[in-house]
């Protein structure tokens, strides 16, 4: 019997490795803060929206700001693979002003300036709901240190698709 | 002289060399035709847009589609250090209908269905007029001939800003 457990252990060892993400895409912590993805603009995209707001209600006039929302490479990888987000998985989010009415652009709207970068971390371990939410002050901060639960958590697990992620809007994800 | 002179061509090898993209994202044909650019959902974004017309009058109601538009990772550091696109730059658009009213989506929209694919490729020793553009049938087509000099590259060289691209809307070659 307790040989038999501890090859049931044994065999589970690879799985457990496999959802956790080593490469060098992996987030890195500087004691609680998570230090500023770098090189995100080189990752996969999942999806990109335009006026799209995460809150209950909308407010204002306008098309609305763009949002890009990036997975790190090995996340991207393993979900294709296996629908599920391992340990590392970070997301990050980009907000753009809309710009119109430039060049040859007579109608629609393109990406203006940005406005915010955002992160979100998925880690078992380290954050007891999972995962986590950071906000860079637009690039400003170097490190974040993750919001306060009920600030992004409680939207997140409420109506994120799969495992507190809004797949329903990611076309890369959702195929 | 005729020393000098070799002594200039062999000087200009390198930066000819440079300008011609020889990594594994460089464009691949079967004879004249373009092979569909394959895994361009992991290359680095330029630019998102919606409702966004090239052409120089809008038609219909409603947001209009998103447009995603891709370039291979070689092109972009190339152009990220030089403000120029190597020979062998690929640039993907991918085209999806707006989708709006999902989930807690109540205003605003993000991608649905994907409704074309097509590309860009800069080849001074192939196409005369340095650029060349294909379409590949929403991925149905596994190579495609370049269209018709007329039907794109007239408004790209009038309208691009830098070398035919619409820099001026992609906020990651703008910077």
């Amino acid at each position: 019997m307790r040989a038999a457990l501890a090859l049931v252990a044994l065999a589970m060892l690879p799985s457990i490795a496999a959802d956790r993400i080593a490469a060098g895409d992996a987030p890195q912590f500087r004691g609680d803060e998570l230090v500023k993805p770098e090189g995100y603009d080189r990752w996969p995209l999942v999806g990109a929206s335009i006026g799209l707001s995460y809150a209950e209600s909308m407010e204002g006039s306008g098309p609305g700001a763009f949002h890009r929302v990036y997975i790190n490479p090995s996340a991207y990888e393993a979900f294709r693979r296996t629908r599920s987000f391992p340990d590392g998985t970070t997301l990050v989010l980009e907000i753009r002003e809309s710009a119109a009415n430039v060049s040859i652009a007579r109608g629609g709207y393109f990406e203006g300036k940005r406005t915010a970068i955002e992160a979100s971390v998925k880690d078992s371990r380290r954050f007891s709901s999972g995962w986590a939410y950071f906000g860079f002050e637009n690039g400003a901060l170097a490190t974040a240190s993750a919001n306060a639960e009920g600030r992004c958590h409680a939207c997140h697990v409420k109506h994120g698709q799969i495992d507190s992620v809004f797949v329903q809007f990611y076309p890369n994800l959702r195929q």
